[in-house]
């Protein structure tokens, strides 16, 4: 039986894979008028002094909500909120296994930009955080940006953000096998989407200085696209404003990073980078080129979003301790500083005598990964302020 | 240490009192490739090529919101969403407590109506239900039946109709021990919030013929207001138009149901009533005549929602069997058949043996009751026609 075999009979097994359970106990009377009335009218009065006190007297400060609505979900696309769900729902778990964070998938019935921001902000005095999932591009920017705006919580769209801090730690130690520096290599991010424009912007937060962004026309530069978003990151990459395809960007880069379709780099177009080029195929399940393809062209360091070939860029290494650092200091936001503390926490979780070309991302099961990166967004929050506690 | 001291020092201790566990489990790359990708986007592709498949492959089955606005809190008042929240987890752990259903609060951040309605409807995909507490009336008739009409999940006020469901049991049984019909009798409610309109609406469904509604002002009756609910409710009521005081309705009456406020009714009322007076006061912490009170003043049966007294209205004792049953049939809505039936299942619990003045109304720790319940509104779910299976 394979995977989707497998999925479907435990998906019907348990009708869905999350419970909702009580962390006191309700098992009699008195019981009941310590967790509800009348007893509980006292924490509520607390709160209503003090809204503060949420954190304290609720399970606000430990809950995220995991919000889609279902517009770009996995390789699917479009397919609306219910069917989101079982990847809303298996986010969830995966926050509470990982990281003790408590996530709850809320799909929405709406794909319009100002009602998704309208919802969130309406449910928002339930959540510590919103986690903005599988929402596809622009939309997805603009919503995140008014919700960071409007919100005193922190809000993070994991196919941005997550993807970015995972391959940004690759990028960290890749450089150190290779031994350049950031300010010196070039890089090029094929995909303009949620991830790719989350990529290049993480980047040039790094000290990347030359990027280029090819998308499906190939590469953009100022004046390519009238898109607003497009417009802004054509105002920091591609400054030589090279116009051509993706193999004409690829010629001399040191660094190839796909969030985009199967089999679009030939060995060929390996060839024409960089000696010791770093290759990140990302597009799932079958990468830009595959690994063993990509080595036997001359790559010197390939990772992909696939569990069976090494350096899996997985967002689970991420998101768990991101959210468990935002939230052990009552974070107002997830800010960059905290996101490039969270990539260089993963990068540092392998030592220099451990680092090799297969072995620059640690592995998703690593038990250190999600307390090293919660310790260093905790250090980011209080750095920069946008912690409560 | 009083209940109050010890719901602060539980709450603070827990963060709250609801947490977010996986039902499958998710220890390695294995368990992961099924929970989620990629095996997870076979449930999602059979979701969209049919909706109601999402009650096979997700949670949204057992899933309850417990909703709130948080206008209308305990004997709290507006305390607002935040606030609001102990009471809303609070119910939410009962409802998995009693009958195993999950239960997700959410705390709004509007008070208004239409964009109550619309945020509900919204988040409605990720639930099998809406169960909606504490929203202040008249605001909270509309919203319900709006979102009846709007969405094909059960949607039921807690405030109005789980009070009104466990009323009406003791009423049932009331009537069998001082031996009267409910055509019969004349039955005067106090208060025309949430629940007394709900108790007045469901006790005219049962059969009772006579009702009065008072309000602060007095009895209800038709031209007494113009406020649209009270005037549906004159229509159906005080068809004798008795203008005057509660003591003025009360005179000759055989049962008094309060949901008003404290010590309004005196033992002189009491005895202007019919002989084997029936009283359920249920203003809480203190009600609309203190039981021992009205039993000297020879009232026969006495109820309140106190735990210390005989006869407590709690409305635990409904709703949990109620969604139980309405979910094991995937149930469209909770209609006036299934509360009817929800009432007749809690006054059954209680055998012609049994049955004794002081015990009219089971205990809410009735380990029969949740099942009893939900075999009946199941029942009465499939003979109505709105049970998904």
């Amino acid at each position: 039986m394979d995977y989707s075999q497998k999925s479907l009979v435990i998906h019907e097994e348990h009708r869905g894979k999350i419970e909702l359970v009580s962390k006191v106990s309700v098992k009699n009377r008195e019981d009941l008028s310590i967790a509800y009335t009348p007893g509980v009218a006292e924490p509520c009065r607390k709160i209503h002094e003090n809204k503060e006190s949420a954190y304290t007297y609720t399970s606000k400060g430990n809950l995220v909500a995991v919000v889609s609505d279902g517009s770009a979900v996995l390789g699917l696309g479009n397919i609306g909120p219910e069917a989101a769900m079982p990847v809303m729902e298996g986010k969830s778990i995966l926050f509470k296994e990982f990281a003790n964070v408590d996530a709850f998938p809320i799909c929405l019935n709406t794909q319009n930009v100002d009602e998704i921001i309208q919802a969130i902000k309406w449910i928002a005095p339930t959540f510590g955080g919103i986690n903005l999932e599988d929402i596809s591009a622009p939309r997805c920017f603009e919503i995140e940006d008014r919700l960071k705006e409007e919100l005193d919580i922190p809000v993070f769209h994991d196919d941005q953000h997550g993807t970015a801090i995972v391959v940004t730690a690759g990028i960290i130690n890749a450089l150190k096998i290779i031994r350049k520096r950031l300010e010196d290599i070039k890089v090029v991010v094929n995909g303009a989407g949620a991830a790719g424009v989350a990529i290049v912007k993480m980047l040039l937060n790094l000290g990347v200085k030359d990027i280029i962004l090819c998308d499906s026309k190939g590469t953009i530069f100022e004046g390519s696209s009238d898109v607003k978003y497009k417009v802004e990151i054509a105002k920091v990459t591609n400054k030589k404003l090279l116009k051509g395809s993706l193999k004409d960007a690829l010629v001399g880069a040191d660094v190839f990073i796909g969030v985009s379709i199967a089999n679009i780099v030939t060995e060929e177009m390996v060839q024409s980078m960089k000696k010791d080029a770093i290759i990140f195929g990302l597009a799932n399940p079958t990468p830009e080129i595959m690994p063993d393809l990509a080595l036997k062209a001359g790559a010197k360091i390939v990772g992909s979003g696939r569990s069976d070939f090494a350096n899996q860029v997985n967002n689970v290494l991420a998101f768990p301790g991101i959210f468990r650092g935002a939230f052990d200091v009552r974070a107002k936001e997830i800010n960059e500083e905290m996101k490039l503390a969270a990539a260089y926490a993963i990068a540092d979780l392998i030592s220099e005598e451990e680092l090799r070309e297969d072995y620059v991302i640690p592995d998703a099961f690593d038990k250190r990964v999600v307390d090293k990166i919660a310790s260093a967004v905790k250090e980011a929050a209080v750095a920069t302020g946008v912690n409560r506690i």
